[in-house]
């Protein structure tokens, strides 16, 4: 099984390495303790940000669970109530933390590729009743992991910010593939800034980085923010290492996203044909969800993973593959022999 | 308008007033503190009604709503999940104290008439991944209110209670109108409390006490019930005099709940008939929900309070009436006559 | 022992029973349901009390634990601190509420009979830090309970009031034992309201009804407390009987509290003579507080117990005794007699 | 004012920087998916620190703090109280965080140093009462930084874990600075695993990592970290960069402290005779306390700064100067001569 011996590792794109260029901004950024505010990079990378999305300020965190979690608290407080779609990774994949961490209950829509609408977001927002919670905050994802990387358009999210506006409430966007969207639909961050009162974005998924998210707000909300961040333990030192990653990464890796959302598709083509594949969900980035039939996805992963190909569940009969930086032409094309050696 | 005089409220069961008879009884209880555990009524109550359903020992508290907030405190963890329907009163109307009394999430299913299976229980069990809330509960609900009064019956619980079994999850009862579904049912209060881990039980809807419920459960857990009784501020002192109503509401206002039941179904009938009525929901206890077509509840209500006639909204285009004690046949002729005329 | 037979009971001013009188009061009392604000003798017990205390609104709940608790839950929010003496009810008492209600953290502070004054409060009140949870509440208690009964004034008050509204903190009282405090120093109910954002005021202690307290503030306030209340499970049916009592208790049993006070006085006297006292702390009103030496409070209590005095442990070495309506000069006569053989 | 171009920053020992030769370490680290378990490194890190205290598993985070809270979230639930010195960091500085965390109760001793007794501890658990929180943890600091870097004995610790043993409480270290302890005392890491349930041990301070802390505990706690560190958003993706860092400060960085002390020691005894200043605290590590007299903290600092020597406020009329890796001879030589210029 020589021609297996390539590893095509498909799980995640937070399984990228840092490359040699990356690391080496990294050893030589300018150093601080960032509990004191002291870090010049941390500071550079959250001006940086901001600066793109026309925000005002931005908070360096060890993660996109941590990032959202901290807005969902500045946005909620006990006895109110978050309305987000029912696959939304702050509820499904953050460890119940809506609840453990704000206390703050939840009203989950369904609607198509994860996406909800504005009419269906008015519909069920609470009355002004002692038995309801108060709702405050709405949250989007885009791109939709659980959509199968399915992509917002500005032109969806005005009516959504246009009711937010009217009603009061908070507008939080769970950006952790928000470079993959925006480079898919040509929009600028700039504009996106607009829309939200706060945005988290991810840097150690497909922009390649080791560790980091930052979240954006305005200079009241991310200074509470900093606050929430210390108790949650996010408080770190010289994070200017890590941060310096994520200038790296937005100065060169935003653009290459095109090619893992080209590969994306490639790979949705040929799983098509692959065995026990019902059905690909429209591939739209880089996140390619096959259903399937009369084999559960434990056994099809069995199957993949005899063949040196690596991906994860994601539902009853459904299985998720997730395009990277590393994951080059020369691993597709590994890819696809397997999978048409298993055809046969 | 003089026909419409007499008041026709079916807002809910829990508008009862207590009768001159029951009143007495509250007159002549034997009084303690109840937080030294001194009162004697409120034991007598406490040991009636776990004798009755055959559980080890009962905790008197104001509200239903408590009895079954401590009941999930009692079962769940922060960061861990309760499954129940998505219309359970514990999600939808105790103002989000599933998430700000016990910091637990949720997983809301769906079925028919609001009630639940065990299959469907089973596949949403989480697995043991950092991600995910740790499962600990189930929470069903007998009669379910916003099922239309639905009963469960003792052989749809018992494949819940062994799955449960099998996955070390807790099994609780909110059994805010068990009586209307033991009524009903003709199955008896022992064979319930063998299924379920702890039972709330009210006394201030159908029964017709003005105040309480009683959550019934292991020595242990009812132990432990009484600490958290006491920082929700739920400890209350001569308490025996409301749980006197309770007593008397066992021995003398069970049966009658058939009554109800019975008027219930008459007043589905004259429902059918009353214009914009397009269906009205099978009848089974107390509860009539029906559902509207080119009104808005609001509107719908809003004629009948006209007619002197109360009902509650309850969802987008449907509106519930409850009869109870208060609802007599007088009401109910009044009911007939001034829908009738109105049809005319 | 036949000298002995006469029950004195002074654990606690909340084992009054209510008298037949008041009981009365209470079967008479006009009744609703109080979950939809239509209980008509609720209503006029709210007015009624936040008439006197120059409140915009009340709210009538189970208990005092309660009222305050909600009224932490009012003035804080996770990640906030409420400042306290050491000894205060809401602190030590309320089974760890001021953090598992309202996830708020403590700064305790000392100070003579269980009071705390401007300048100490002023000293920690937390910098704008991310390390230090914000200080937004500072919370008083009069009578105070661990204090001895020990009584504010309202020149004690006035500072304290002062520095809130320089800093921005909410000032909250609970008053569970508020009556016998004004009827100790003479002031008016009127001038305490303008002092505080909130007060809770107890119904079951010295004014004897069987259950309730009520919070006062103003009417937003208030407004959020009922959603509060009933996420607590405080939201209680026919609540009137039992506010019928509080509004028996407000017209017959406040100025009574002064004959409390003077057995207080000669209970502390003849207590100073008994075996093992070493010393009573100085009595203003109901409360008596008395420190043994060579004797643990267990022993001690025993040897009361004996001779059918019951009183309650408070502290490593000391044991207090609470005055009430149902200690009678009777029981004061008794009560003297046992103790004075005991000496012999 | 030549002379005082070199900054001498004595605030905190988490101000060092990472060196050139840690550097390197970290760019060659093997690394992965930490959130997957993947991350080769960071198992290293976790094994090795594990092993080194004689504990089952480790558990890599991003800071002091959130090691501290997660041990708390495991040994406490809410209604819990947890006991430790009224100077403890978990109390005073992460940001009210047993509270807004973990829903738990504090218990706040006094002692000496900072530290407390095991006879002072046993006085303060709760009885089995409905009004108390049920006390489950007590939690020590070593060394202890409000108490001037102090350091507990084995033999001190003894009876604290003997008692906790009998009264079945969980017992966590906070070992901010466990390190400087040890040099110390010439105690082994071995001896003090065998005491604590959990223990908490900072890289980014002494040891000059720039960022994390790992939590020792068995091998079920851990498993139970990993998901509250999930929900916290402490989980890192290629963490292995940053446990790099941390081997290499173990291998490298341990027994240099002692060179800490030392410098800590001169700075204390040329502070002694700077103007303003009463009193040097005991000196025991790396952690210098003085006490003014007749100046503010604040006037103080600012005299510092204008020497370019920094130092912090450290209660009400105290500061703290902190040595650490980054401060050489050189800088010493360079405080000792400004300070002398000072007192001419």
């Amino acid at each position: 099984m020589n021609d297996n011996q390539l590893r095509v590792d498909l799980r995640s794109d937070t399984l990228t390495l840092p490359t040699k260029e990356m690391k080496e901004t990294m050893l030589n950024a300018g150093l601080g303790d960032d509990v004191f505010g002291e870090d010049p990079t941390v500071n550079i990378l959250e001006d940086k940000l901001a600066g793109l999305f026309g925000m005002e300020a931005g908070l360096f965190c060890p993660s996109g669970t941590m990032t959202n979690q901290i807005a969902i608290k500045l946005h909620t407080r006990p006895q109110t109530e978050v309305i987000c779609h029912q696959f939304s990774h702050i509820y499904l994949y953050e460890g119940g933390g809506i609840m453990s961490n704000s206390l703050a209950s939840v009203k989950l829509l369904d609607g198509k590729l994860g996406k909800i609408e504005a009419e269906a977001i008015r519909q069920v927002i609470n009355a002004d009743d002692d038995h309801l919670p108060e709702t405050t905050l709405v949250s989007l994802e885009n791109t939709m992991n659980k959509g199968g990387g399915s992509v917002y358009t500005l032109d969806e999210i005005r009516p959504i910010r246009q009711l937010c506006k009217e009603t009061g409430l908070k507008l939080h966007l769970d950006g952790a593939r928000i470079f993959n969207a925006l480079v898919h639909s040509g929009e600028r961050p700039f504009d996106w800034g607009k829309m939200f009162d706060t945005i988290s974005v991810c840097l150690s998924k497909g922009l390649g980085c080791p560790v980091g998210s930052v979240l954006l707000g305005s200079r009241v909300e991310i200074k509470r923010a900093r606050k929430i961040r210390k108790a949650m333990g996010g408080g770190m030192r010289q994070a200017g290492m890590l941060a310096a990653a994520g200038i790296y990464a937005l100065d060169h890796n935003v653009f290459r996203l095109e090619e893992d959302h080209e590969r994306a598709k490639a790979v949705g083509k040929i799983l098509e044909k692959a065995p026990f594949v019902k059905e690909v969900l429209p591939i739209t980035t880089n996140i390619v969800i096959a259903r399937l039939s009369q084999i559960s996805p434990e056994s099809f992963l069995d199957e993949l993973t005899e063949r040196n190909i690596w991906a994860v569940k994601f539902g009853r009969d459904q299985i998720r593959m997730v395009t990277h930086m590393d994951f080059t032409d020369q691993h597709l094309e590994a890819f696809e022999s397997r999978i048409k050696r298993w055809e046969k």
